[in-house]
């Protein structure tokens, strides 16, 4: 195995690596910690191992014991983002394939990043506290003592003890639960993770959640308040699993369970193993918004399965996750659909390279992530430029057909692994080898270490997106007399996606006028549409057409859910409306200590709150 | 996970699994034992753990740590031939989903079934000895205290300190080697299996070895004596790994080496994984039994990577590897080779199952082996009649295309685990979920849970094996004065796995007269062949004519090489044979100390020695 640097953690993975964690949690709602437990496996790559590091970050760290023996441990020097070293020093020295077994008992912090804490007024029962991690990217440490690299996989066994009015679920199979023998007021639940797996991906909830059976192999969890909904919004779960198995190949991890968050969640959704967690943005009531479910199915297998050996390689977990979501899209409803959600996906490229200016280095396929934080790093450019290579790629070798054999073939080969693109790439010729000569056209560099968009635009069918581009185009060119010509009959002809798209095509135009928005909602009735995706397009729309009226909703928007994709655009034209600038910076303030750390975070940075402040809380 | 049993092992593993091994060998070929040290990382699967058991046989164990702390143990009463089990107290509790590291320092006997220990004059180079290992099915345990059962699978990682004029490999990546610290006179070498396997496939040899490369991921080794004739015989590797790769998936345990053993090795082959051992029977000279290669090539997917999970599932293992074996040959050659190999078989299975008798369990697909030992149970059955079924399936299902992909899909689903006939059966009604009429209409319990042939017999294309049944024919009918119409241009026309199944066929006839041997050796002189599998058929057409000329070259071939393939159905021709019986006994008795001890003590048990005798030595 060649020697393995990840800039996003500074534990020693290439002197030893972890086979598994046994874990013990105790989860204080009073004081916002985890008291934990973690028994590591951890095999020797090297002789003479004497020590070794892991990462933390805002860890309390007790003891530290070796094979039973207390060893010697410090902790050293925060970085800005990347946590704390934890140095361990062994009481004896391991050789080359031995195993040691290190246990550390530590405590987390209130403002651990991986954690939220919420009251009972932030969750939808008002009754119960709640919380819920995020470790993707770097949180992990902030939870656990581990190496928080995704070049390590290891199996985990867990116990988290809880009040016993809660449910705790985790990113595993649930392994039964018990009275807690030293408190008769908690319970013990028991999780057992037995496919080997990187520590981003151990994920916990705790609250007061109920749960339905949705399939053979799917229960939905949320609090009760959401539980029929999800239900319902999330019934084709099964379908799609059955479809991304006839794709990718067999589903290997048991159970596929979903859990609706609360809304502060960042996330559309995180493929945390057993148990998908999703953003409550996504109930449409229409299952209009389930291609979210279909990409983290298909993190079954790209990115779970077969994950980026470091973050730089990000693109290999998102790319060919949403190449394998589209893919079940086409074969649940039709080719051209597919080809719609790529064109739409082209463009949330361009709106993500945008943002961050066509220079920026951090929109390379495969940035160098080398003192980045990956909070700061993390935009749609892996999701969509990668995708749009693996598109490209598909037309150059022979279509869809040929070209899922290559995504199915490597899936086998690098199952249970972690890969770099260097590894990509060689099994890509390896897998084409009598195409190499089509391969070698291909500009690689300017794909992946170049900024800005691809090199290549390529071709998708436009049958359904026809009809957006013509509406826009019409609402573009509308003079004030045309307007009149607009009727709602022109939303009816269109599907959700067509209106979003529709939307998604205006925002990439110059503000309409006021008039046209305020038409638009004379006829379309924008403002009373629940479905997020539509909703947050139109009072972009709005706010930058610069229509007052819209201001309190895009406000409401921004802060009753936390979902990043929506919340920190919305934040961001709203400040971007001189107008309303104080408000926008006073009402983050406010909201900012109930918010999730990272959006937080990221939103304080958006509206240039806590420039040059460290990160780190 | 169900709880698992397994008639062939005393070990504890439905309380405890063990995840790895890390190994220190210290081969003696003076006391001809290895002084072992083994540490277990051993995983609870139950809460309160505080004891576990190994098997062992015939091992002498000096002391057991857990955790590096003193750990009691006691050496259970020997079963006759499960070996003896090795209870260990721990001196503390585990919980479920904990791990300890278990340490026994020990020593093997002399007498070890899985080690065959050769002076220097048993070897090709006369100068040094040599030492090979086969566990497979449960000789594990007289090398290693394990859990020796193929229900559990782990890594290892292995220091195995030899003389340093020998050169030691193991089934495993080479991971360097080094002068030993403690002896000037020995070398460390250092193995490292990442890919978790059961214990059956952990194989060693040590001995004057010498290695060529012939592909890109292979080496063959040997005494130096035989290694260019083993590089030219199995050149063919790299193109039998490539397509079984497009069968089967990728190949996922990186180097895929060939070892020839010396000639008691008692297998034809064994699939231990990155070095195949080869018995030296297959060097024909012109590559004509390369088929043993493309069998052990296909075990790294069907048997080392999806594993039977008891040696009563063994047909798991070996009806698929035939399987894909034949469709190696397939591709390579032609459908019609394919179709003929599987004839071949359906008549292997026929010879196999009249040795053991029709009704007796033993040819069972499915046998129940309580109180069994398993290599007496050991036959073609498992391979032939799970072929058998196999292609019946392939016959009902759609064909060869069709059915692969249900192979493929099998083994992509239990990749890494290992399975009952149960798991296949139940996967095997989901993979054909919309064929469930024609699945039910299979005799599963005649398959399946009924001695003797199958209940149908599968349609195979006759073209190659034509000639083989006229010229068959021809033979059996002809008169004295036929004899003379025969002619060495009959052979000149087949291929040289026709001549087998000629001579094959005429074994299934009554012995033809001793004038007809005498003329098939005057036109055909087939005592001059050297190709194995022809000469060990034709050697017992002639026993069974009572040609006693020909008796001292069965002798020869018989004692000269020990694969059990041939040495016991020689062995038993010329018991047969009356006025040869006494001769045969002795010449046993002569030889059975040098020989195998799973061939000793199988050959006793066809001569009628020591009948009702332990067969534990």
């Amino acid at each position: 195995m060649a020697t393995v640097t990840d800039p996003s953690s500074l534990a020693s993975f290439s002197k030893c690596i972890t086979r598994h964690l046994n874990l013990r949690f105790h989860v204080d709602f009073d004081r916002h910690v985890i008291k934990g437990n973690v028994a590591l496996t951890i095999e020797a790559l090297e002789d003479k191992l004497s020590s070794l590091i892991l990462d933390t970050k805002d860890l309390k760290i007790n003891k530290v014991t070796a094979n039973g023996q207390d060893a010697k441990f410090t902790l050293g020097t925060a970085h800005s983002f990347n946590g704390s070293p934890l140095e361990i020093t062994l009481p004896f020295e391991l050789s080359r394939g031995q195993h040691v077994i290190i246990e550390v008992s530590y405590e987390t912090s209130p403002q651990a990043f991986a954690l939220q804490w919420l009251t009972p007024e932030q969750t939808a029962g008002k009754k119960h506290p709640y919380l819920f991690s995020q470790c993707q990217a770097t949180h992990c440490r902030t939870m656990v003592p581990c190496q928080d690299t995704p070049s390590v996989k290891h199996t985990y066994y867990a116990q988290v003890s809880v009040p016993k009015e809660l449910v705790a679920v985790m990113s595993a199979v649930r392994d039964g639960q018990e009275a807690d023998p030293k408190d008769s007021s908690r319970t013990i639940y028991r999780f057992r993770q037995a496919v080997a797996m990187p520590s981003y991906l151990i994920a916990i909830v705790v609250g007061a959640l109920e749960s339905r059976e949705i399939g053979p192999r799917t229960r939905v969890w949320s609090e009760k308040e959401l539980v029929d909904l999800a239900a319902y919004e999330f019934a084709e779960t099964e379908a799609m699993l059955k479809t991304a198995e006839q794709l990718a190949g067999p589903y290997v991890w048991g159970q596929y369970d979903l859990l609706v968050l609360p809304p502060s969640f960042p996330y559309g959704g995180m493929e945390n193993p057993c148990l998908t967690f999703a953003t409550p943005t996504l109930l449409a009531g229409d299952r209009s918004l389930s291609s979210v479910i279909a990409h983290e199915i298909s993190h079954s297998w790209t990115g779970n399965l077969v994950t980026n050996k470091t973050w730089e390689h990000f693109w290999l977990n998102e790319g060919h996750t949403v190449y394998l979501e589209r893919m079940i899209a086409g074969r649940m409803f039709n080719e051209p659909f597919r080809q719609f959600k790529a064109m739409g996906g082209w463009k949330e490229l361009q709106d993500s390279i945008n943002t961050f200016g066509a220079k920026n280095p951090l929109t390379n396929l495969v940035p160098d992530l080398n003192e980045v934080n990956t909070d700061e790093a993390f935009s749609l450019v892996p999701y969509e430029k990668g995708f749009a290579l693996l598109y490209h790629l598909e037309e150059l070798l022979g279509g869809p057909e040929v070209f899922m054999g290559f995504v199915k073939s490597y899936i086998q080969m690098f199952a249970h692994s972690s890969v770099s693109t260097d590894d990509w790439k060689n099994y890509l010729y390896k897998y084409f080898k009598d195409k190499v000569d089509i391969l070698n056209k291909v500009d690689w560099n300017g794909w992946m270490h170049t900024p800005g968009m691809p090199p290549v635009k390529p071709q998708y069918d436009t049958t359904l997106a026809d009809a957006c581009i013509a509406l826009c185009k019409k609402w573009i060119k509308a003079s004030e007399a045309d307007l009149s010509s607009f009727s709602a009959a022109d939303l009816q002809k269109l599907s959700s996606h067509q209106v979003i798209e529709f939307l998604a095509l205006l925002l990439h135009e110059d503000p309409i006028p006021l008039s046209h928005v305020k038409r638009m909602q004379e006829v379309y009735n924008l403002n009373a549409v629940k479905n997020s995706e539509i909703r947050f397009r139109w009072l972009r729309v709005c706010v930058r057409a610069k229509w007052e009226e819209a201001v309190p909703l895009a406000f409401q928007m921004a802060t009753e859910q936390g979902r990043m994709k929506f919340t920190r655009p919305l934040f961001r034209e709203l400040y971007n409306f001189d107008k309303y600038r104080e408000q926008t910076v006073s009402t983050f303030l406010k909201c900012r200590s109930a918010m999730h750390a990272v959006t937080a975070m990221l939103v304080a940075k958006d509206l240039k709150i806590d420039q040059g402040k460290s990160t780190a809380l």
